[in-house]
């Protein structure tokens, strides 16, 4: 089978190897389509992050090359002599998260360590992976499987919602609409936000913002976020999510939420930031954060899909073969701020 | 009568001035003792900063001098027309708080501006205070009015129990044993938390820390609070509380709770800090923040002195005369770490 294989720093080759084994416990899915994600770019051009180049990843034992692709989705086309909650030709959405203790009945504390399929053990860059059964969310038939491809990404903004303790009828800021940005604002609005504002400083990701159901798009760099949402919320909106991962929106984030609202952070920092500590304790707004997903909040993420309730569609704005990944893929997601997900198209139903 | 009112930077006169008069709605305390507080202390030696130099406070109108002191107790003796509520005799704790539409009956929300009686109106370093009668809380005989002078700062930490969200039988860290830091002792320990470990620097408030109930009392100069805590919990602890005001205990409150715990910020900084944004996305703690008390968390305050679940009386060391006030309390405050909370003891009963 066709897998794109990161081997190194920007080494990342689409190569064809053997079709992976099937353990008792274990499916094989046929894979259809599999996003890109800002994450695979982060260890594409800063890594490897996920597997140490010379050892073990501590979760899964993998070493390096590892197949990459964590958003996908894809038919089953064989199962393992134990396997019981999953058939072949069940048309499935993989949870591609990996702790230690997964369990699959209860919420998942990721904080003592995680990985994902994809980045810590092989995955969705391929025509094939192999997981545990327990990974695989059956999807109902109106579900196109391109869609599923986006539940992961979608998860990343439910669980945010679910952080933020957002209420019916809440008004919310979100910062940065890329592609966890675009799907916040599904999220919100599917949790039942009131008015949803959008900053970012590009204006093509603001009309995507737009088309993706944000009440007002702002360009942060012509308009102030703060006097903008205070001229209409005087105290501020109930909810902000910080998307964007730099100093300035985080504290823009901070100063026109309500006092005692929420600012959940979604973005990774990765450096130290100058920070006024007095800006919580003068409003009362506190700081929460999210990192990947509960298990149950993917499965609700393919639920709200299946009926409706969030239409993720809208994000994708092309489709490529394995075989561009690299060019049309990666390279085109950091140049082109007119793209959000990307799909790559692999051997599986379309 | 006597009064302490603070004219500028370092000049608090104790001088004698016309008793009050009482409006229709207004009750007149004679004032049995009155603690001096951190706030206080600042005011005194960085402000004037609750009523400008040469204006007016914007809630109350008051400009300067003022009659300083906002923990006071005392008993009613005189009431206005239109009084309903207290009567002459009664003894009664009075709750410093002014708020914009302060409603007794509602939370009260401290964010769109507040000052104290004591600090932006004449307050309890006198004789007599007048207040609305809504200010008094009645206390019962069993109750000291010294320790009643004590509900003001224990309401501070009981609020800060409340926005730590903490739970029945949860670990405690708490930064800094100053007399906020050991109010917060008492208050956890009276919502039910199993293990409370105290950090200082100083040894002298450690001895205090201990004698109010700290499970652990650690010289954090000496000991690291991380691996000490850590080798008792290995996750870390429930919920933490910053009640030192620096970067670092901030940053070790984070590092020393346990995964979706919550750091709650009592301490005021002055100054912006350098701040690991991730520190929090890597363990899903949270950042909340007190300031003040709502109404109904002072009148709980009352309560739970009255019925013996709080004893704060060791955290008094000290009584002193009006006429002492500067030498024998603000300066001795600022001097000497044995002291925690001093009392100023006015003309009223005792």
């Amino acid at each position: 089978m066709r897998a794109a294989r990161l081997y190194d720093n920007q080494d990342l080759r689409v190569e064809n190897i053997d079709t992976p084994e099937v353990g008792a416990k274990d499916i094989k899915v046929r894979v259809a389509w599999t996003g890109i994600c800002g994450s695979d770019l982060h260890e594409y051009n800063d890594g490897p992050l996920s597997i140490p180049k010379d050892g073990k990843q501590p979760l899964t034992g993998h070493s390096l090359p590892v197949t990459m692709g964590h958003e996908f989705s894809g038919v089953v086309e064989e199962v393992g002599s134990e396997v019981t909650k999953v058939a072949v030709g069940d048309r499935v959405a993989v949870n591609p998260l990996i702790v230690s203790g997964k369990n699959p009945d209860k919420l998942i504390d990721m904080y003592q360590g995680f990985t994902f399929v994809g980045l810590g053990a092989d995955g969705g860059f391929a025509d094939h992976v192999v997981v545990d059964e327990s990974y695989a969310i059956k999807l109902t038939d109106n579900v196109d499987l391109e869609v599923a491809a986006l539940v992961e990404p979608l998860s990343v903004s439910m669980q945010a919602v679910r952080e933020s303790e957002i209420e019916f009828g809440d008004s919310v800021a979100i910062f940065g609409a890329g592609p966890i940005g675009l799907a916040q604002i599904l999220a919100v609005k599917a949790a039942g936000a009131r008015d949803v504002f959008v900053f970012d400083l590009s204006d093509e990701r603001l009309e995507k913002a737009k088309e993706v159901g944000a009440d007002y798009a702002i360009n942060s760099g012509e308009t102030d976020p703060v006097e903008f949402v205070r001229n209409l919320y005087p105290y501020g909106v109930d909810r902000s999510f910080e998307v964007a991962g730099v100093p300035q929106t985080l504290n823009q984030a901070i100063q026109l939420t309500r006092p005692r609202g929420m600012v959940t952070i979604t973005s990774i920092f990765t450096h130290p930031i100058e920070f006024r500590v007095y800006s919580l304790t003068s409003t009362g707004v506190r700081l929460a954060s999210s990192l990947g997903y509960e298990d149950d909040i993917f499965a609700l993420t393919v639920k709200m899909i299946e009926t409706g309730q969030i239409d993720p569609s809208p994000l994708i704005t092309d489709r490529i073969e394995l075989e561009d990944i690299v060019d049309k893929g990666f390279k085109e997601l950091q140049n082109n701020k007119r793209q959000a997900k990307i799909l790559v198209k692999l051997s599986g139903e379309h």
